[in-house]
């Protein structure tokens, strides 16, 4: 398969969104142009994102909502359980810990982990904050896909290293700065101020 | 300007993160090689990225770092204060409205509001939760730049109605769902489960 961009992965996964709403509605067949307008992007981009992964739909028919969604599914790689770690029992590890959308998803929280002797054992929604020092033995006995980061800024990459070495290959970091992973693991940065940049040139360059 | 894509003004944010970097390092020029490297992406992108914007760099000279450094951050609408709203005062919004990262950043929470009498009154980090009946009224006051909502699944475009009709241009919405804003408004939703999709998609298509 051909190098796929993060864009593009992205935009498979609003479209699933609105296919699975199509599905609640008992509807049975959709459009690259209904897809855009719910998704916006444009139906030109629609199909060159689905032509990526073979051919869909027929001429003058449109797509199975049904057939589309299965195959984005698997696109995405969901219908499977994916054992998610969380390291760091802040604000934001509580939240994601917690978060609904996630088990929907086969995103299944298997555990919670922290340095700071004042949040360890402590439960949060049936997870056990867990001590850190722990967690490479944990990984080896229950082999989790992916660990969330989301600690403070300092030492980072000695946590981004620890879970390399416990094997995981996807890692979802909260903590701003540059880190370095091996090939063979992805790396996803969710960065606040950059989302409030976007932000920030959508209101300096409105009226440009 | 011609309209740019969201995917580029994020990889500004990260050329700008690096720029600060050299800059840091009493470093006085680059190149797109370099900025390419350490973004992730590939020299043309970069040249293409910063196209958009005028002219950068001379050929076999490379960029100056203070020069672009400059340049980007006034593209991004950074170099002067944002008041930042906080809509929903539980798990998020608690973690951003005391997120080190913004104010660097010129981004100043200036109000949080929920709706829950538990909630309000509560101090964080020097911010008092407000009723977010008052939510109006402080607004038409303080003038909010941009809203962050961070409120769970129901009511959202209710809520997301409420901030439009306050003037506020700008919305980061945390819940999930798809939401109504009239042109002129900008909306960006951070969506973890689909963050998460993103990495279940690399590890699934990783041998593929």
């Amino acid at each position: 398969m051909k190098r796929i961009a993060e864009s593009t992965v992205r935009r498979l996964s609003v479209y699933m969104r609105y296919l699975e709403e199509l599905t609640a509605r008992g509807i049975a067949t959709t459009s690259s142009d209904e897809l855009a307008e719910h998704s916006g992007t444009t139906p030109a981009q629609v199909r060159k994102d689905l032509s990526f992964f073979g051919s869909f739909g027929k001429r003058g028919l449109g797509y199975s909502v049904h057939e589309l969604l299965d195959r984005i599914r698997r696109i995405l790689g969901l219908g499977r359980e994916w054992k998610v770690v969380i390291i760091g029992a802040g604000k934001i590890g509580s939240a994601l810990s917690t978060y609904r959308g996630f088990t929907t998803r086969g995103f299944c929280v298997v555990g919670v982990y922290d340095k700071d002797p004042q949040k360890i054992g402590r439960r949060w929604d049936g997870h056990l904050v867990r001590d850190v020092t722990v967690f490479e033995s944990d990984a080896a006995e229950l082999r989790p896909d992916i660990a969330v980061l989301a600690i403070p800024a300092e030492n980072v990459q000695s946590e981004v290293d620890r879970i390399v070495r416990a094997g995981i290959k996807a890692i979802l970091n909260f903590a701003p700065g540059r880190l370095q992973v091996p090939a063979g693991v992805t790396l996803k940065t969710v960065n606040m101020a950059m989302e409030l940049e976007g932000l920030s040139f959508a209101l300096t360059n409105r009226d440009a």
